[in-house]
């Protein structure tokens, strides 16, 4: 039947997510973002692929673009920033707007602030107030660092911009997710080779290994510190370990090293 | 007249820029991208801001959107990543095709390379060839750390992803941009200070201040090293001068020590 191999087919498709960062200090150079790599390494090992990054200012239209062309097109959209206090936090209103939902203070939010704050002896403010709206229909996700929430709203999931805090909601996510087939690496490196000594030979090795992917990855420190790492990946253990076997024997043809590294 | 006031306005428009990061190593987690930062870091000086960044595959179809949707909305585009020897390399071809124009072997750079290949005694191979590829009416761009070109079509410059070979040709292009008024800034830190305690100030005073921009970014690595970092910028120095000063009074009036720091 048509409809059941569409269906079997669509739930063996690997789950896809695609990260939208938000906030001008990204774009004008002052913070170096590390949240795409931390959302990329957690979600690895749950076999979920990042497909894209946006980075967008603290811009409604911005961010509303950039969250409707995303979730249209992956499995999953991880946002970050703006979710503060302070009046460039706007992520929350805009997620509303791409929605095209309501937002009002979530009164669950309100009432466990209102104890954080009081627990801590600082006033719940106006502006603290304004971490509680939430979008409407959106499911809360947990911030044990710092308190204030960030939620689910379908299939995005807006987290904070502070890595540490980040990170943490990312724990809460992790079991509503619809995982696919872990992606496994090796990833071998060698000093003093030069990518395009070993580039025909890798681009052979691909062609040859339906499945695995290659990635070459030169560093230049100098001419004296310079080398290619090269990193394989793919669902199929086996594969890979015949994979790694070629990598040695191509970095040794070239009297390098093999030193196999962390991926 | 109409189109007189309508010339001064575009020539006095500030230039925009928008970044392209192309590569899978910074979708999976193994690479934490710099270059965005330093891109940003390098143009902030010449008055041109970076609006908005793309991260995107080795994926020709990928690049090819991402270069057109931006190429089309900013001043200029800057794109890093994939102009290496290897089969994964693909952004020249990618660049080509965006254009809509053809790609073949430039004389100067393989007389260049095979010049350099020489010098150093190793062979000009295929792949090495492959970096003499550049698309059709493009312009050059000088590479001072390891030889092979970037380049400049129309308003889109394709540079190296090695973080030092990008910036250094970033020194190539500098000279071909329109520059804008520079944007000023200053930054202070308050530590202890939360951000939800100064948020209605902070929004009074942007909003009392036009042409300037506030930001507030909160730091927490524990409940006893947290605080926030205010950050105002314009083009006005006059006008930074009086934000410093009620930024300070701010931080004071919380019972925080501004400091001021180097943004």
């Amino acid at each position: 039947m048509v409809s059941g191999a569409l269906e079997r087919h669509m739930t063996e498709t690997p789950p896809t997510a695609a990260v939208l960062l938000i906030g001008d200090e990204l774009l004008s150079g002052r913070t170096r973002d590390i949240n795409l790599k931390q959302i990329a390494t957690y979600l690895a090992p749950l076999g979920i692929a990042v497909r894209e990054c946006r980075t967008v200012r603290d811009v409604q239209q911005e961010i509303v673009e950039g969250v409707n062309a995303l979730r249209a097109r992956y499995t999953y959209v991880f946002t970050t920033g703006g979710i503060g206090p302070t009046h460039d936090d706007i992520t929350a209103d805009a997620i509303a707007k791409a929605f095209g939902v309501g937002i009002s203070e979530r009164d669950e939010v309100v009432a466990f602030l209102t104890q954080r704050y009081a627990a801590m002896e600082q006033p719940f403010t106006g502006p603290r107030r304004r971490m509680a709206r939430i979008p409407h229909g959106a499911k809360l996700v947990k911030n044990p660092v710092s308190g204030a929430p960030g939620f689910q709203m379908e299939n995005v999931f807006t987290l904070a911009g502070v890595p540490k805090i980040a990170r943490a909601m990312l724990e809460d996510i992790g079991p509503r997710l619809k995982t696919g087939k872990k992606l496994l690496k090796v990833s071998l490196r060698g000093k003093g080779l030069q990518e395009s000594d070993i580039a025909e030979a890798l681009g052979a090795l691909e062609a040859e290994y339906e499945g695995v992917s290659l990635g070459s990855y030169p560093w230049f420190n100098s001419l004296e510190d310079r080398g290619v790492a090269l990193v394989a990946s793919g669902t199929d253990a086996a594969l890979l370990g015949e994979i790694e076997q070629k990598l040695r024997d191509l970095i040794l043809a070239q009297g390098a090293e093999p030193e196999k590294v962390g991926v």
